[in-house]
């Protein structure tokens, strides 16, 4: 008996992964024991963060294993459960994504409540995307209202959360970088006060156009020239948070930027690499506000939703090019 | 009349300075005005810092002046006094330097006690180095006892003083790296941990040996494949206080490091650059400390003295060439 299919890792991508460094594999529907579930999962999240685990080297999260499943943030519905206090049709976040299918202890899930907000959204706005983009402005790089934020891939799901979110907490300007004019145009939209494509010229000469004043705040997604072009642009006391590299997790060899490190002594700035999981001190506040922005319509979020399980490698790759606009996600 | 001797800018230097970038010029020794005094030099410091301000662009410092002395900071007697509050025969510590007469409004002089220690400390352990290693390794860095910390330029001035105060403030292991085997012996005999001259090997291979359990506080002096060791060596949550980059501050073309910058964010690692004007707020608590460590004889520092004000240009070379143990001075 089989029904359930799932992705497995087939092989290290070097470089660039490719279609051929994954594999659709069709196993069993899995049947929950004491106090486990089974999930049918409805969406999956593809994030960049995922390509470092697909090498084979020691990091905050371990390596995918090789033909085995990935795995990673989904919201499904509960079909089986073995379990006190989970229910056969509750919906539930868990990180077994990339399967149709999935096995846990129901500790490991959190229940959410799809009247409340779109199952999508908790993979969102509601998500690690939503308080990695509240945590990183408000708490790593402490903006204050009347300050200048800078943020690349601004229209990502992250990035594009960080500028509202700097908007709504008193941001004397907020300038955004993306990688396509349609972008850009998104960027303006959502109220960013400048944007610009990173296609279009030096980055650090677009930053200065857009940013005359220069950037107190640097939201690092990107990495590169980038980060170099920000270091430049900053001013006296500036605070970087770094989130994400986008720019170099394909790269074979070591890149070689930012040539111009030793501003931070004169400029005083600060460089801080952060990830969401040593921030939740902040859900309450940031399920506070963001539940408010949503509700009263101030703050919008964008989905690019690909369909089938047998879909989500290409959905990964578009990732890592750039072809999401806000949250890659994979109805599974 | 003649009668002073002052050090000239005579041109900027591209890459590497020379002894033909000054110029050694006799003038008349100034008369004190209104409020003024004039101060007979009898020590002045060179600096690293000023290898920056000897070229015209816009920094932290103003650039040096061409055809016109060079400053920083100095200590000598007052010869001639029309301000009160300031007597003839008192020392004062300032910052015309690089001249034999400084004539100084008194208002920009700090009396000091010579006979609380050596002329010469108030350029050095109790000057801007001493709070330079004290605000950078307390404060920017916020270093807790038992931590591991690493200093480059170990041997340096300030370099010198972060590896004992870390000792004395309970560091648990204290690394530092130097460019002479002679230096190396000196740090462990001031009670380094571990000490590696940069020249025996890779420095990330020589830091690793040295500190095999990882690195919580990087104190960058040198910046370049310093830095990059010390950002692969930090462990989760180390601190930098990046305080100088001098293998850089001679390169005609950018530097291209660190290649690893990228493992900020999964070991959350705060880079911060920082100047010691910003840490006044210290200096209490700072000559508190170091006085009573000169008392006991827990803290020791060591002083480079070349002789004539005709050699400063000499020192400062030499500065650069790290051909000095602890502070470089000029004895004028």
């Amino acid at each position: 008996m089989t029904g359930n299919r799932e992705i497995h890792l087939a092989s290290r991508p070097a470089g660039w992964p490719t279609e051929a460094n994954f594999r659709l594999v069709e196993t069993d529907v899995p049947t929950a024991g004491p106090g486990q579930i089974v999930v049918r999962n409805q969406y999956m999240s593809v994030d960049p963060y995922m390509r470092g685990r697909m090498n084979d080297v020691k990091s905050y999260v371990p390596a995918f294993a090789l033909d085995a499943p990935l795995d990673g943030a989904a919201v499904g519905e509960v079909v089986a459960s073995e379990a006190e206090g989970v229910a056969v049709g509750d919906t539930v976040l868990h990180g077994l994504g990339w399967r149709e299918y999935a096995l846990l202890e129901a500790r490991a899930v959190r229940r959410v409540d799809p009247s409340l907000a779109p199952v999508t959204a908790y993979l969102s706005v509601l998500g690690m995307a939503g308080l990695t983009a509240y945590a990183g402005l408000l708490e790593v790089a402490a903006m204050k209202p009347g300050e200048t934020v800078f943020v690349s891939a601004a229209a990502g799901s992250v990035g594009s959360l960080v500028g509202q979110i700097a908007k709504l907490k008193g941001a004397g300007r907020v300038v955004g970088s993306a990688g396509s004019p349609a972008k850009v145009e998104r960027l303006k939209a959502l109220g960013f006060d400048a944007a610009f494509d990173y296609h279009d010229g030096p980055v650090r000469e677009s930053l200065r156009a857009a940013a005359p004043d220069g950037v107190d705040v640097y939201f690092d997604n990107v990495g590169g020239d980038h980060l170099e072009a920000a270091i430049s642009a900053m001013n006296l006391h500036g605070r970087a948070a770094i989130c994400g590299m986008i720019a170099q997790y394909n790269d074979t060899e070591p890149p070689a930027a930012p040539r111009n490190l030793a501003l931070v002594i004169g400029k005083r700035l600060t460089l801080r690499g952060f990830l969401v999981g040593d921030h939740n001190n902040l859900r309450d506040a940031f399920v506070s506000d963001v539940s408010g922005w949503l509700r009263d319509g101030t703050l919008s979020y964008d989905e690019t939703i690909v369909d089938g399980i047998e879909n989500a490698p290409a959905a990964f790759l578009g990732l890592l090019r750039g072809e999401n606009l806000g949250k890659m996600l994979v109805r599974v």
